[in-house]
């Protein structure tokens, strides 16, 4: 049973996942209580205090941002679809989906004495989304093959090498963010724009 | 009134609602707070504690990609449309949509004395979707036959003898989970593992 | 500059909406809490006492589906579209985007002596909502007349019509709520099921 | 690698982010208490006191809705993406994913001593939004040259001059409403309705 785009379906449900995934984040912010006969000022100053949560908001919708690119991008390149492949898209998914948990774990406990189990405990759900991504790409290869026949292997082996990368990138990460949380922070951070400027490549072209 | 593609704004609707229920499931698992003065590792002790709301999450996550997956297989053997086929498609979402409810429930009592009730509940809410599923692949056969001509009139009886099991299936489930609410969770993983190899079958393409 | 289909990103826009106020409405319910040392059977009690939220949930998701399938098929009498009716399809979603809030007010206090307001301000609110799709249907013949050449006027004439009974209808339903709330909610399950009618009308062919 | 549409996904993922930080502003409702035996006048009262929540979010509905039409509009001169688009278009739904927060803060105390307050971090919100929205026009010029042939470089120009007037505007009205809320609050409603002007522009047609 021919299709005319047997990956269209497949992409909508996607896009429509990473684009809630995205938007709950802000759900997790509260607005500041401020006591009736406070100086004027104090609701500034409540604003500023919720910076663990805006940090957290901004890492985690640009992380989902790179996946949504690299995710598109990989996609480009298929010509079908498989049920493991299905399967391990839904995996991928699901991961992307629970983001919002960790992060905000990581918005409530990052200025308190538990900053090291916060973050370690983000980069190790990364490391697990990581392995969904791994996953997912391997199963573009087998048991059956996706890929358009007229795209080089070497490109599907640079895409898997890239999302291999991954876990055991997080992996140090969490082991030092346990130990010294700011520069967990900081790991976490530039491995986001390690991911965008991978992604971005050699071209600026899509 | 002919048109390009009758079932483009039935799959949107239906994909979109399918993504949202997957994604609003993690809304039900709450930070857990901790004492200022409580030893570091008493943040992961309670994130350990929170199991049942994981294990919850990926159960709904699974059962609503599953269904994903059918619906999305189903669609590509109809050509047309009906507007009973319209409502029942509306029927099977709105089932879909409370999936958070029962989810939630089962996370909330599983590691309590209730567990009983809270499993037997997900269960019975699970006959009610199955039900819904059900009438949903009646209407492809009438009162507007809605499948292609190039599909054989066995495919449709093998997609409808599926969703019919599924009634008994959870029925019984939820009888064995009221006395005994492991056994009921372990069906409820087998029945899901069930299901996905029967979506699978035989061959692993699309 | 001509498009291909100028109205596949307002079906998207507007899919997604719909999909999502319907979701939306799940969230409205909480789960009961229950003493640890209550008898099994409280918890089931509890699960029943919910039925305010049920119904409503019901009652609004169906009203969103009705509103759905009716936007469905009467886009597709269009073949273009206006600034107007884009700003004119942005109010229709903003009122229904506001759909869980009335929903969430009928849930908490049907059962309670202030039923009578809580459907009074429901059915209130369904009469803002079905002036903002009569507005809508008005938008399709002026300023630049959008509906296809070959759909006769008589349809047109049909659905504005249509749309235009939901303001009365309503507002008769609001005053009589207001003394009689179950009386009020009978009228409004009435005219969801009148909606429904009206849709299929005398062909179940989309 | 050509694409049939190569800005199709970018549509569909920027719809969806759209559509729900639109439809999560509803979210921050919430249902008013009323004590059980206050007259029966109260619901009313309480219903009508969330002025403050009812004006923001269609303050926020609206101005969602105004960038939606505009992206809508600018992406209809595009041709192709480039990767710096792809990131500032993820820029652009990062603030817009945002607006749900500042939404809050202003409808929890725009009616309290703190409205000037409230008011102004709005508006400054809205100079950022607007620096994103000029940013993601900036990357249509390069570093890749993204519009079709046939669009004249004046119309870019256009689009990129209204996208810059955002900035100082939304900072003068901050300044205003830290001074005088009230008068913040009217240009802000009046800045909405330019932009709906400009958008509609000299003609009715899209």
């Amino acid at each position: 049973m021919p299709d005319k785009n047997p990956l269209a379906r497949l992409e909508a449900y996607s896009d429509g996942i990473f684009a809630i995934a995205s938007t709950l984040l802000v759900l997790e912010i509260k607005v500041p209580a401020v006591a009736p006969d406070a100086p004027l000022g104090e609701l500034w100053r409540r604003l500023a205090d919720l910076w663990p949560s805006y940090l957290a908001f901004v890492l985690s919708f640009g992380s989902i941002l790179v996946m949504w690119v690299n995710h598109h991008n990989s996609l480009r390149i298929l010509q079908r679809t498989s049920k493991p492949f299905l399967y391990a898209n839904g995996l991928l998914l699901l991961t992307i989906t629970f983001i919002p948990f960790p992060t905000a774990v990581l918005a409530r406990y990052i200025d308190t004495r538990f900053a090291g189990v916060a973050t370690a405990s983000y980069a190790g759900y990364a490391v697990f989304t990581n392995f969904a991504y791994w996953i997912w790409a391997a199963t573009m290869r087998g048991p059956v093959y996706l890929v358009r026949p007229d795209v080089p292997r070497a490109e599907l082996t640079a895409l898997e090498r890239r999302t291999w990368a991954g876990v055991p990138a997080y992996l140090v990460t969490g082991i030092v963010a346990w130990w010294l949380p700011s520069v967990g922070l900081g790991l976490l951070v530039a491995l986001w724009g390690f991911w965008i400027m991978l992604s971005v490549g050699s071209t600026v072209e899509t």
